[in-house]
């Protein structure tokens, strides 16, 4: 009953462990898209080009800004980080949803220009767990670790702005629940009202 | 997450298949409490007391009324049809879901009193389907037919009220769209709010 394909923005503090829960989620549901974010900062240890992120410099960051070619974009840690718009508006015109795995900044600025797109929190099973998450990612300095956990902690705050949060304490129940989701989200009146009118 | 039980309303015009819905919904989700509601009509081939409704006299079901002991009541074509309470609320306080099959005069009269019930309405496939079942029902009079699918017409323009619209177009898919539907309301921040913040 959806013509148009939904928006889901997955997002949640660092060490949440929203990049596993999108991994699975996207291994089993071949009909959502994934965005491919752009960043200016270096790739970690595994990450690939165009996979996990589309890594440009910060010249060609700033041209596309100007450009307005970001559905969002925002500064942290001293990196850029952005999402292309055009790949995300061509797979919602053609009836995809479209997956967005990004930062609470981000996703807030999401939310101010797509009223209908869904937001999903991911939570941290715990603070303890958290931190230990982060720590070991292993892959930040001291300072930053102690940088991401201060501002994970307040960005946890922010959940209130979200339709949904998701506890990670177990992958795949976290990937079942944000399938409910997407699958419940179709259903909504709000998003069917018009087609329910012009058949009856 | 949740502490108290879920509020689940089904509802939908004569016809649109709630029924059967409901009855495929409860055999796969033995946590799902079903509220059996009173009524002063008569049974239908096939009926149980206690199982489908409990048939009581008027005189009861208006005992009843003036003691408040309905969370909805109403008239329908000269019969009574009403939710006793206190199943319901025993059962949303002590944390079990409760399902609620009910017309929409009933459910709206619900959605005052329980604003943060799930509303769900089941769309019958298309208008020729929905008289075909009417008609396919074979209890009621020709009068009755014509009076019930008028009604459902004009009924179908009340799904704006609803959060969710499921389509009975097969039934195992609508279950799913249902079962998809509560697993995702309990991932709802404003359900989970207080929750989260005591524990972060």
């Amino acid at each position: 009953m959806v013509s148009k394909g939904l928006l889901v923005v997955v997002s949640g503090p660092s060490g949440a462990g929203k990049g596993t829960i999108c991994k699975e989620l996207l291994k089993n549901n071949s009909q959502i898209k994934v965005s491919i974010s752009a960043t200016t900062r270096l790739p970690r240890t595994g990450e690939e080009d165009g996979v996990n992120y589309f890594f440009i410099n910060r010249d060609k960051f700033e041209n596309m800004i100007d450009g307005d070619d970001f559905l969002e974009y925002a500064m942290v840690y001293d990196n850029y980080y952005g999402t292309p718009k055009e790949y995300v508006m061509n797979n919602l015109e053609n009836g995809n949803d479209v997956l967005l795995e990004i930062d609470i900044v981000g996703a807030l600025q999401i939310k101010e220009r797509f009223e209908d797109a869904v937001f999903i929190f991911i939570l941290p099973p715990s603070l303890e767990e958290l931190k230990n998450r982060i720590i070991g990612r292993g892959t930040e300095t001291l300072s930053d670790i102690d940088k991401r956990y201060g501002s994970a902690i307040s960005e946890i705050k922010q959940v209130i702005k979200y339709d949904y949060a998701v506890v990670n304490d177990d992958v795949s129940r976290a990937v079942k629940d944000i399938e409910a989701i997407i699958r419940a989200e179709k259903s909504r009146v709000l998003r069917n009202y018009e087609k329910i009118l012009s058949k009856f």
